[in-house]
């Protein structure tokens, strides 16, 4: 049959998650925690289901829920949102990526995005009969070379999708970058669309710097972020999504006939644990943990690590000992160390290999330890 | 803002279920039961979560779950898929629709559906640049005239839309409407995309007639159905879809980027739930009773029932003693009766009025027996 996204293989974290399996690797590839949730989230969720709260809630969620993320983000970046008009709940990130996207991008238009990138944005465009346009990182630094966004802007340009804290490269956007967005997309119609899943997830004290807290850039931004990475349970597919009422309506009209509404009990429960501020003020902390002890585990391996400055995420170089190329190393790390990675490759769509593979250190102590363990005797 | 649906208003459910909540009406509007679920299904979910199944599902979805709705299907209707590359959890029933129809049709493609339908095919078909092509069900007896559907047919047409049982209007496709379908559709390339979600509410001891009874069908069907809608929990977003193999390839490959894997906990809850057959097959009876009930108490009221053979629905008829619009009737009974129901003439693109309204059954006894009686109260 004719395919839309002929090219389109099975999803790298498909692929990767199967190998893994397969010989019994220990897992540092997607970005999903193996260890577990607070258990008063599960108490939630049971308690809603128990009081009955079963059935399809409100198209763009829980009122109560909105409101908390509202008040959430006027306090941490000082934009209010409208939680009748500009918040949506979502079924996962995702969902609020592919329903912000098809809202919002027509046949022909052009979307600016960043290479190395998560998966899913280029081929979303695409399906909406638009064109991707990626724009590198440098390497190995990770930033955005902004005189060529500013030269890739076209009368056709009618998105650009930023990714901060960045996966896969944990790297995050700075007061001077936000500078730079607002200058270009100043006196166009622009919407940026940025992905801030991880916006919880920043260390070294920085602050996120999100669209919320620049309200130039505010005006024009979708920003999605997710439960899942926040709290532990990306299995639980609950996300939000928080625009200017006047885009945002056209993402509901996706959202209402592809989705209808988010998970019911579950969003009972992500509105009670919200009451507690802590439970997204400690995760930086918590992360940073990881981070470090990653790092600290590695620094006898032969990989050579780039710096994380947020996310789940950080890349290791090994340029210096191997010319195979990167996903021939993941390959090897898998069948012969038992250590499974993603090869930053695959976040590229002409498949540019700079010999970095990317580990997730969103894992218990054991298995980052049994990982590095593993890492630190490859040859 | 440009819009891709500049005509798509918020959808009838909302707008109904507001203005409902607002007079504080007695709801048989959206098929949404107003009773529990069973509380073994609940206890399920707690124990997944609490055995740590929270993060991201496979893909494709819980293989044990895909065995299962493999075995019910080959049981009830005869066609073995295979639960690797033949099944497809979704989140909800209208993510499968969606995913399906995104998957599979193309710019410039023409789309048969049948009106009165529900309210999400034709927009999802016009946001892939495609074009719906409505066909309208015969009335009273909302049957299809099957030499319009061939004469409807071009070289274009990419897709037929079948939803049996019906959602408005509670009627259900006979095995002659399959050899009709199965005659139009034999030597061209239409692929067949069959909402199914009601198929184990059928009544009067009548089999359903789903496209996995019909080997030629099957081979070009993708059928959709609900947990939310067999398992009373129409806010848990579980759904499934099943297709051939080279079919389902194209439909993953938007469910992969749109929602990477659905509910973990809550596919272990029903993969388990599913191990006894009585939890699907008791269904028929249990909504047949509610029809029963409510056509009873309806009988001393003004309005004329049709016949409805599946669904949670039934159309009711008030052109002998009023020739206001059906929207008008339903604001009317919504503020002067305090009880809620769906126009017909929202369920047309064109508003067609039949002068018919939709009540929901799937209600507890109570609701019904309330509903009822301001209904026959009505002048
Ligand atoms: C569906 S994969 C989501 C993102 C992630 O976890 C990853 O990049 O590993
Ligand atoms: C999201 S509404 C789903 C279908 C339904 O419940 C209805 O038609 O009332």
């Amino acid at each position: 049959t004719r395919s839309k996204l002929p090219d389109v293989g099975t999803t790298i974290f498909t692929v990767i998650g199967q190998l893994s399996a397969q010989h019994n690797a220990i897992n540092l590839s997607q970005g999903a925690p193996n260890f577990s949730c607070d258990p008063k989230l599960i108490a939630g969720v049971t308690r809603a289901m128990e009081a009955g709260h079963n059935q399809y809630a409100a198209m763009t969620g829980l009122q109560p829920l909105k409101e908390r993320i509202v008040d959430k983000i006027a306090t941490l970046y000082g934009t209010r949102y409208d939680a009748s008009s500009e918040v949506l709940i979502t079924a996962s990130a995702s969902e609020g990526l592919y329903s912000a996207i098809s809202g919002l991008v027509h046949p022909g238009d052009e979307v600016i995005y960043f290479e190395p990138s998560f998966d899913s944005y280029a081929p979303i465009v695409r399906l909406q009969g638009a064109t991707p346009v990626a724009i590198k990182l440098t390497v190995p630094d990770f930033a955005v070379d902004w005189d060529e966004v500013r030269a890739a802007v076209t009368p056709r340009t009618r998105m650009i999708i930023i990714n901060t804290p960045h996966n896969p490269s944990g790297q995050v956007f700075s007061a001077q970058d936000l500078e730079q967005l607002a200058a270009i997309t100043r006196q166009t119609d622009i919407i940026i669309l940025s992905d801030e899943v991880y916006e919880h997830v920043v260390f070294d004290g920085q602050p996120h710097h999100g669209m919320a807290t620049h309200p130039q850039l505010a005006e024009r931004s979708v920003i999605i972020s997710s439960f899942g990475k926040t709290y532990h349970v990306t299995g639980w597919r609950v996300g939000y999504c928080v625009a200017p009422a006047e885009l945002m309506d056209e993402i509901c009209k996706v959202h209402q006939f592809l989705m209808f509404s988010a998970d019911t009990p579950m969003q009972y429960a992500f509105a009670e644990h919200m009451a507690d501020p802590q439970t997204w003020l400690s995760l930086s902390a918590f992360y940073q943990r990881k981070r470090d002890l990653l790092q600290n585990l590695l620094a006898e391996s032969p990989f050579r690590l780039l710096p994380s400055a947020g996310s789940f995420f950080l890349l290791a170089d090994y340029s210096h000992f191997s010319d195979e190329s990167d996903s021939e190393m993941v390959k090897r790390l898998i069948v012969d160390s038992g250590v499974a990675t993603i090869p930053l490759s695959a976040f590229y769509t002409d498949g540019t290999d700079n010999k970095l593979i990317r580990l997730s250190f969103a894992k218990d102590e054991a298995t980052l330890r049994a990982g590095a363990q593993a890492l630190c005797r490859v040859k």
